[in-house]
């Protein structure tokens, strides 16, 4: 059985679950609170799962694996139908890039635990937090944007008219994106694909509001 | 030919010249100076070959890819011998999970244009400037260090006995926490590993010292 230690909210984890459905691959939730108790995911009982204190963490038959791309890749590795990852190295680059954009270049900047270092230790007020979240999802989203926009492979998704790596990382940014109310009329192709895959039932499922622990 | 876009103290250029190095591949080095004219990454010329304005970019042949581990990833694909990951997909997503502990939980958080964020637009002084650095840095790399010494699949280096996707992340962000006086002391598995991968000619020539733009 698999087995998905996961946060409604965390866009990490909403990557995997949209991975998992996409290859129709049935898992367990387990629900991690990152909040509550001050951060589940800080016990040492989730520590000794993952050091790192993160969700994803995916359990394949008692194998452990964590960082969400990670995970992806070896899903796709183990179960290659529907593939994730086109066939030729420069499309596959490609997929890769876009991907890491996302979870590279925008959401380490935006989650928990930087938010919550910006507070506490950086005395940032709610406004200033905000103007940060906001700067670099935008300028983040609007690189994205130019090399989707840019570019012939692009199409019914982020490349081609199945949905890929990419994708999985779009949709779980563009709904932080929107929790946050950042400007996002200067990205028609971000959000025209990304209406596209939330058509798609395994990226429906995945969602936030749609998860056992969802608020 | 292989071109590579590169900042000699970029560390992410710095793991992609340690992967051309370990696969024996000869390239041109166009350097791209970070900060000099406000950034040269910033300017019409490049932004049109990488929309993100980041280094390291590749050219093969007129072909341009970015994001230095989707780069890696193409180089292993294009290129498959030696391997810098392991045959089997649980060892894969492994070498994979730690070169993204660094990529996407250390590196995003203390590059150039977020420290320019924390002291332009957040009026952070010096102190806590290099607070933050190190905070991020010491946390991620204890992460790191719990990752490789709890597991039997750590060897000479991050993921057996010889060089991965994975020690060509480490390097380069152990050379920054030096730059930066982080405590390293509590690392005793991480430091090994970097110095075992110091001693081979791969790693030394990727040294920022050692680039043709080096300062």
């Amino acid at each position: 059985m698999l087995r998905l230690y996961s946060y409604f909210r965390s866009s990490a984890s909403y990557r995997v679950r949209i991975a998992l459905n996409l290859k129709g691959l049935a898992y367990e939730t387990v629900p991690v609170h990152l909040v509550r108790d001050g951060g589940r995911q800080h016990g040492p009982e989730f520590r000794a799962l993952n050091p790192a204190g993160q969700v994803p963490v995916l359990d394949d038959h008692g194998q452990v694996f964590t960082q969400s791309l990670a995970i992806v890749e070896y899903l796709e590795e183990t179960h290659p139908e529907p593939p994730l990852l086109p066939r030729d190295a420069a499309g596959r680059a490609r997929v890769r890039a876009i991907a890491q954009s996302i979870a590279c270049d925008i959401h380490p900047l935006n989650n928990l635990r930087v938010l919550q270092y910006l507070s506490r230790n950086l005395h940032v007020d709610e406004a200033a937090k905000t103007a940060w979240y906001r700067y670099w999802t935008e300028q983040g989203l609007a690189a994205v944007e130019a090399l989707l926009a840019a570019d012939l492979r692009t199409g019914t998704f982020c490349h081609g008219d199945s949905p890929t790596m990419a994708d999985l990382c779009l949709v779980p940014q563009v709904f932080n994106a929107r929790r946050f109310d950042c400007h996002l009329d200067q990205l028609p192709t971000v959000m025209r694909i990304n209406e596209a895959c939330l058509n798609l039932p395994a990226f429906a499922a995945a969602a936030p509001s749609r998860q056992p622990d969802a608020e």
